[in-house]
């Protein structure tokens, strides 16, 4: 409608992927708006040439930044990046409530289980494991928490849930979400483990999180029995239940972030790339963060438009903040 | 029982606690552990003699950040300081579990009131707001919030809460909660629409979130009805109950923190001290953060002691993790 | 599969629907499995001949109890009726876990609202009432419940929600599902003076819980914008939206209860058909409640088909029970 | 104030207790008002000729109306007794809001112990144990219900507790509170198997659901290490903390329940007796159920009390809930 062009099918294939990056790419960009940095990783590898005409671009996801601080780390990163996904008003609301409430729903659309009463094993409690986890207690689950990083696992713990070793909890669980960004979160040890009937959903990055070619081994069988739902009938002869194909299963089987929560990723990047082209020269060449004052007019866009308002500091209250000598 | 002087009484007056912390300074500290930053600040205007031989220190309250980063801030800090508050295993625990039970506590003795059903306004979504509002919320209390920082507002609207001004809460609620780190936070103004029969408490700064001077002009009488408890007659017939002078209620109605969450801060304060006269002279003369491993250490020391382990990364998922290669 | 003829079809009308009920009368049934109370009520009226074949019936819903106690108060029942809907089995787990959580779905399918800050009116806080309220809640939305049972209004009150009128919350809400089992629940009055935007789901009583020919005269043009969404223009300017065309939005958008919740009232209706035909020519013509026996088998089985042992009273334990002659 | 003589001190003895209940039925009552069936057993036992005047009574806890109800059944109850407790303004509040507010405050005070990441055992899910069950888990506990009971077992399981039997909760629980109504819930066996540091609290029944005469036989010392707290050492090293005697700990260790839901239990009660003089003579000698009108007028009256307007019924919607005519 705004003669913007569209390289978007659903349901696409890896190589379908890549050419339609390609072809965005084509356009020649000067600023890039990336989720996950595969368009970044191509400018920086097969689209060397593009590069220089590029004055700063925003990621979206926390898989991204890591990738991008990894390439920066490397000595490779060649513009300016803000790291969206780490404004406040993106990680408290979009990875919590977003992915928390659309992978429920994703599972909830697959499969028409009763959360009530089931034993939901959310492997990583980053700020999307926290939404998951939140929310199947909220539906009445009980939630096991895995993590690798111990002031979270501390934190599950204190926020009243189990917290195990996943190959504990493996034997536990009716359902499995992996959230952890990493890959093989869920191995095959932890497959061999599992009750008859449990089902597996990721969340996460990408489709790594579940060893699914270790599920396919141990299986002897496979048969969608519901779109987005594979039955894999295991050679000991128990059921796991994969969604997704192990892919987002909030994409997949839901319809990924409700609008109310994308509204304020989108106004993020909108307003960090106006400031990348309004600071054009003077950025340095890393991942930055958005800067405070952006973050802050984001948060109050969204509650004006939901017709909330909150005080501000009085001149006395601001001049207390700042002194140092009033004390008891 | 193992030597050491300790100077405290319970209810001390004002006089009796500088007189304290000037006792303390006589035993010309190499070291200093502050929570609020008096000594510290004592140290740097009364006792000015003594900070050379001070090596460094740690401070345990967000106030008292607050103050040293404004004393750094205007060029007068003399020594290192570590930020305890700042850590992880500090705030996320102590602030939000530990002053969410106790605060809720500390009214609950005072009052012996039932929170089911009862409207409760929290003034402040910092952790530690965070933590009283939950607390709240899990006894079942409708739950108000009231913030001037947009982005906590706005987590506070998502967490389920209300959030208004205050001036608006102020005629809803059946009990007040002080916890934003200001002076004057509930005022005259606010005073003046409460409803007959409010409960004021502070769990934050001092005793200056109320202002009790326009509390005790508004009133024509005030008695003790209970201990913790002053009732004040307003002059036009109105009665609200101030909890504790004003105080923080969890200290003066209840015993503080559970020892439970005061252990990893107390060990954050030990580990801090301990790295501060390792690297005694590398640091440089500024506030700054608990290192990260310190931090990761008291939260796996707690998960130990509570009996609880954890997974670690495997190889693969380490090189996984700082790969900028591996797509989709 | 069974042999079984299945008389059923999506979204039939009116008409269809009784041709479906008079079809499976023309088999001459011994027993009835009722859901509402239409087919009891067409046996009653326009099909006398058939009753003196039947031995007994069950009744699975909240209205056609209401409906059955009507008729026997009315002297017009003509064989026993067990009130499956209140058996504890029931009500406890189907109204509250399955209405509860297949509410909810079946609006954020319809709209992909996120629930996480949204105000949520709840009209009625019966068992299903308590469920919808509970899981909006747990998705981060405020809850607003209206009722005119004072105890249950009390209830949601000691349960953190808002209570009041619903001409009041009718200003507030985002978001309005009726569960109350009667008409006109929201109605023109209240429709008047709705929020643009608002969303109107029922979970309740077929479609006359909002009052939809309000709705229709208060338009100056509908449209439906997804499937289950109509929007309708209001002459205000305002934009109001209808869900499933006012039915229950659980089947209407969702998938009605999850199996995992049917099975318990399947369970329930088997074993009282059963209980009926042994009992056949000694139970009084009335409205029966489930025998406690088949109350407590179902939560049996129920339990045994999740794994989950209890414990069970010692003899010791029992007698102490049953004595009255035991004291402080 | 109002010349009434009371026969109370805070820590009688059994005789002392049984004087007074003497000293009490001295005056020979016309109604009896009792918690716990103490004064009706004695009334029934050692002072039957005071029977004769007494025109009925009123009962206000779960214990005392079981006792009653077996005394009814052996063919000995003398005069009509209303079960208060059976009120839905008595058991859905009392019961729930108060015993599970006051027993966790009870054993806050007692220990100071921090509730989130703690494993909470509740013994026993009836109205009180969810309260217990429900203010636990909102202080961020884990929580693990026991009970005998199918249908109860399974709402806990659907409330999203585990549940199992108590002697592998046992071995995992940091704190067990029992609320069961019966006698060595808590036995030797379990006593046996908890670890290290368990806190073991009533909320039940009188003195009798722990088994404190075995725990006595595995102690070999014993210890108060703060008010309401012994210290138990046993013979194989563990420590285990009883907590107020195993006498109730809400009322030994807190100030029972809050004034906001007893007053709710005292307008039942000044009612049902104003109803049984009105009613005298008419009344069967039985346990009878409140009246359903009283029951809503107390719910009204709070409400009111409240500052809280409900809805009432339209006469379309009263018309509607009495036919049984109109259907889909």
């Amino acid at each position: 409608e705004y003669g913007i062009p569209v390289n978007a099918i659903k349901g696409e294939d890896e190589k379908t992927y890549y050419k339609h990056i390609n072809t965005a790419l084509d356009n020649k960009p000067q600023l890039t708006v990336d989720d996950g940095a595969d368009l970044v990783t191509t400018l920086h590898t097969q689209r060397k040439d593009l590069i220089s005409d590029v004055i700063g671009g925003t990621e979206e996801t926390t898989t991204g930044v890591i990738r991008l601080r990894s390439l920066e780390k490397a000595g490779g990163l060649r513009y300016p990046i803000i790291a969206v996904n780490d404004a406040q008003t993106k990680y408290l609301f979009d990875n919590r409530y977003g992915t928390g409430q659309s992978t429920i729903d994703g599972i909830t659309r697959a499969t028409n289980i009763l959360w009530a009463g089931k034993k939901v094993v959310v492997c990583g409690y980053g700020w999307c494991g926290h939404g998951v986890a939140l929310r199947a207690k909220g539906l009445g689950s009980q939630v096991i928490v895995t993590e690798v990083e111990p002031v979270r696992a501390l934190e599950a713990v204190m926020d009243g849930y189990q917290v195990m070793p996943l190959i504990e909890a493996a034997r536990l669980g009716d359902i499995f979400i992996t959230i952890a960004g990493d890959k093989n979160v869920i191995d095959e040890a932890h497959l061999k483990v599992m009750k008859n009937g449990a089902i597996l959903a990721n969340s996460g990055h990408f489709n790594v999180e579940i060893n699914i070619p270790a599920l396919e081994s141990l299986a002897r069988s496979k048969r969608r029995i519901r779109p987005f739902v594979d039955e894999y009938t295991l050679k000991d002869g128990r059921h796991l239940y994969l969604l997704g194909e192990g892919r987002l299963v909030n994409l997949a089987a839901a319809e990924g972030h409700p609008a109310s929560v994308m509204d304020m990723s989108f106004a993020l990047q909108a307003l960090c790339l106006e400031y990348m082209v309004k600071n054009r020269g003077s950025l340095e060449t890393k991942v930055h963060p958005v800067p405070d004052e952006i973050d802050k007019q984001v948060a109050r866009l969204k509650l004006n438009s939901m017709g909330i308002n909150i005080d501000s500091l009085t001149p006395e209250q601001k001049q207390y903040l700042t002194s140092w000598q009033e004390g008891t």
